[in-house]
């Protein structure tokens, strides 16, 4: 293959030879493979249910079996076609292709059967990839690696904690049209509250959110890499690690003001976490945790999956959770005051969609932590998606 | 040029040395050069009437004149502009170009004037290609080759029969959103019917269409190959060759019932010809025979012209037909059941578009006739369109 | 680099190898380096107005204050986001980035403050690119080049003449879907008055415009090459020069008829000037200048800046000029008339887009002039732009 050219989706290797810091990072346009990416909210797919979804460039079809959650790739071995086109269910733990009746089971992925030539010696013999899923706290959680990989636990690519038994948790999801390193950077990134100090959220719930948070050298983040735990990137917002930046001027002249003597001084700390997961902490109240993933869909898209965590000590206290999360938490916070970063990761996507951006950004001082987190992701990411995985 | 890289619409060589059977077909994306194809109905061109076609990626120009069809390319040997964008035809015969007056003979091609310029040397110095053009049975066929060629009898690019005396014709034509050969295989493929079973026409014409038609091995289908004839291959459909399937199974269980009662067991047996169209006999009815073309138009578009043809032995069995074919056989079969067969090709195009298609589908048992053709074809075809031939 | 292989917008080595004249002229897709341009119309931007403008593949962003227009490149130093997406000017000669706070000053480029981090160590270090800009007659002019060029003076880069003191001036500007040398072409080009005869504009003002202008050898046009002038090639119009066709005729019989008894016999010449202006002289009436500007936008566009000049004695003709070009130049010559050149150049860019046609094309006696204008254009602009100039 051409040095200069690449399948669409990929990096060049002339691209990646003058990359320094991070350079799997860069690599992994779409995404770090034999990780564990949640596709669905588990209320999207109810039983019976068949959904197609698009991961890491791969299209594959979901479908909840007796409560479960099984997923095959969308691609007919025949002739190549989705057979999420025109779903066939004959049977409830199988789907036939619309086209030439090819049958597959969701558990095996085996083809079981051919109707129309129910004679065929491949009956038995073929095999669609299959998926492994686990579902956890209301988010249907999609493995995608090689088949011959050892599955790691889900606990190691999720933030810690996130699967504790009294975290009740609601989620939200949309697509959004950026690549999901510019969605993960745009998240951990600590000097873009600019583009929020105007949000409804913060006079709303009288917060003190800073119009920069300036990191007072590299002592002001801590990596997480032990073995068998998730891996992430840690910015300490205490006042010993970081300088919250209250007065805009220009020129010398005060142009902004935020407000420093709000009640609410939030967050205390914000992680990044393999294969691509924020955790804010507290947030967006002083007793919630907002964790939000950037699941990549394609080179230009990716799933943008808000969470909201709180601990709860009883059913009641679940319910209440659950009433302000519909009423309030999603419309003000998911949506009100994270809409600013979707159209802030749409409008950074050009710069970077032909991949040259990653050459000609100058980072400085404040991204210290975003430099943290392509060196981490790049150290322990299990694998790089690659052009041979969408053939 | 790169090995890798090839103009659009054109297969690498990369891809073309990794295909072991009918290598020159796989090659032939925009279609084979040097055989006649119909362009359009001769009902869509009238006396004087100029139509801008599109055929194997090149653009022409037709004209009825004085009741015959002329054609030319339809670009100005100037500036390279498409005549058709505005036409001016200052004489019957001829054409003149919108931009700069440069006047053409729809019979030679010549540059016979230049408007403004009519003393210039170039005047009757230069031609514009020509396409030879022969009418028959109501379709406008255009031959698409060198003007080096010697011209092949018409009769050796349409199914043997098409031409006869006593069958009348009447047709159909649309655009689909597919690459010929998708067209083609859709149309020949005997298991494909699995998308038909729910068809109104089955039902109206009480049709006992299996599921299924599998071959019983490779003696159940012919080529004709004598010289000086059409080429192409036959399926057989009888108890001797093909087994019908009517009963669809899943895992033992019965979940499809076809009808294998019914009155009118049809058809005996498809064939498909260079240089792509096929005919079905008798279908959809037993009088009548169906024939279709998949014309090349571009790399990823192709003509869809189907026709009926039934033997007629009056002019009032003729007017009978010509009836019948508008109220019912247009409406319900061409339009009604080959939807079907539209849908499922532009489902299918995806996965072969970027060529690799070929590579990464998996045939089975039933489809040794779409091998035998391919081969076939490769075996036979005059010549292949190349990006040459665009320039 | 491959050779076949070219950054979009640049026409790849292997076809200009097989350029023999104005192979310079070929290269520049992209337009002219090293030269200004009008980008807009003086009343297109008010005082503290902000526009953002695409010249030459290159993005900027223009602000005028207290009087004077400035221009930067629109693209954030940090993250590369275009700083027109979200205009944030806290003081009149800034630009703040609406992502992150980074602060550049109009006059200089320099990132004199971020807001939000306002002790970062690259504050007062580094510069966005700068564009200079001058107005001249109504028009915005914007030099194109690197900053470490000397500066030419703009009277240069437009026709002789055009910035006279006692030349009123007005404009009209689109944009126009055709490559700047496709516009500059067909405005130069003698014989595509072809397209012209029916125009309201010929009828109305009777003008003697024949169907074509053919030259009478090499001497009917004559370069303008002094060291510090203006670099153009005339048209000579004068009956010594050129015979003007009126009488169109195809196969020996008359076709057409353009009024060779009307009253004005304009024009007496056209010229063109580098980077890339026309000048028509007089037109569209006997006391009127025509200037036409295709300033390059990107490989597919470009800005058609039209505007017409007349010597005024006194307020009082000004005035009526002014009044004149709204209620009639206008609507009947800039826009009637010309649309029908509009459309010519996008008819005629696909044929040239992916640069084969400069190879295709087979120009005759009467496009002496434009390859006379290839060859001056290769041999006197000051650069090309390339890709490197976009990174």
């Amino acid at each position: 293959m051409d040095r200069t050219q690449s399948p669409a989706g990929f990096v060049s290797q002339e691209i990646l030879e003058r990359v320094h810091v991070g350079r799997d990072y860069v690599a992994a346009k779409l995404g770090f493979r034999g990780h564990w990416y949640p596709a669905l909210l588990s209320e999207q797919i109810s039983e019976g249910q068949v959904r197609p979804v698009q991961l890491l460039g791969e299209r594959l079809i979901l479908k909840r079996i007796d409560g479960r959650v099984f997923g095959i790739r969308d691609r007919c071995l025949h002739r190549g076609v989705q057979l999420s086109r025109k779903v066939e269910c004959f049977t409830k733990d199988t789907i036939t292709c619309w086209y030439h009746g090819f049958t597959y089971r969701f558990d095996n992925g085996l083809l079981c059967d051919i109707v129309g030539a129910p004679q065929s010696a491949v009956i038995g013999k073929k095999r669609i990839r299959t998926y492994p899923v686990q579902e956890a706290k209301g988010l249907v959680f999609v493995f995608v690696g090689d088949e011959s990989d050892s599955l790691p636990p889900l606990h190691e690519d999720v933030p810690p904690g996130f699967l504790d038994a009294d975290l009740a948790v609601h989620s939200h999801s949309r697509i959004v049209n950026a690549n999901w390193r510019i969605g993960a950077e745009n998240g951990f990134d600590s000097t873009h509250i600019f583009i929020h100090r105007k949000s409804g959220l913060i006079r709303d719930n009288d917060l003190a959110l800073p119009l920069g948070l300036v990191p007072k050298g590299r002592g002001s983040f801590r990596t997480v890499e032990e073995a068998g735990g998730p891996k992430g990137v840690f910015d300490l917002f205490d006042p010993d690690h970081v300088t919250p930046v209250f007065t805009g001027t220009v020129g010398g002249t005060t142009v902004l003001e935020a407000n420093a003597a709000a009640a609410n001084a939030l967050p205390h700390h914000i992680s990044i976490w393999l294969p691509g997961v924020l955790c804010v902490h507290p947030w967006p109240d002083p007793a919630l945790t907002q964790y939000e993933w950037y699941v990549p869909v394609d080179a230009d898209h990716h799933i943008y999956l808000q969470a909201l965590g709180k601990r709860v000590a009883s059913d009641a206290e679940a319910k209440q959770f659950a009433s302000e999360f519909q009423t309030r938490w999603r419309p003000v916070a998911l949506e009100g005051f994270n809409d600013d970063d979707v159209w802030a990761r749409e409008a950074t996507e050009p710069f970077y969609a032909n991949d040259t951006g990653w050459l000609r950004e100058q980072l400085f001082e404040a991204d210290g932590n975003i430099i943290e987190w392509r060196k981490l992701a790049s150290r322990h990411r299990r694998a790089i998606q690659q052009p041979e995985h969408l053939l």
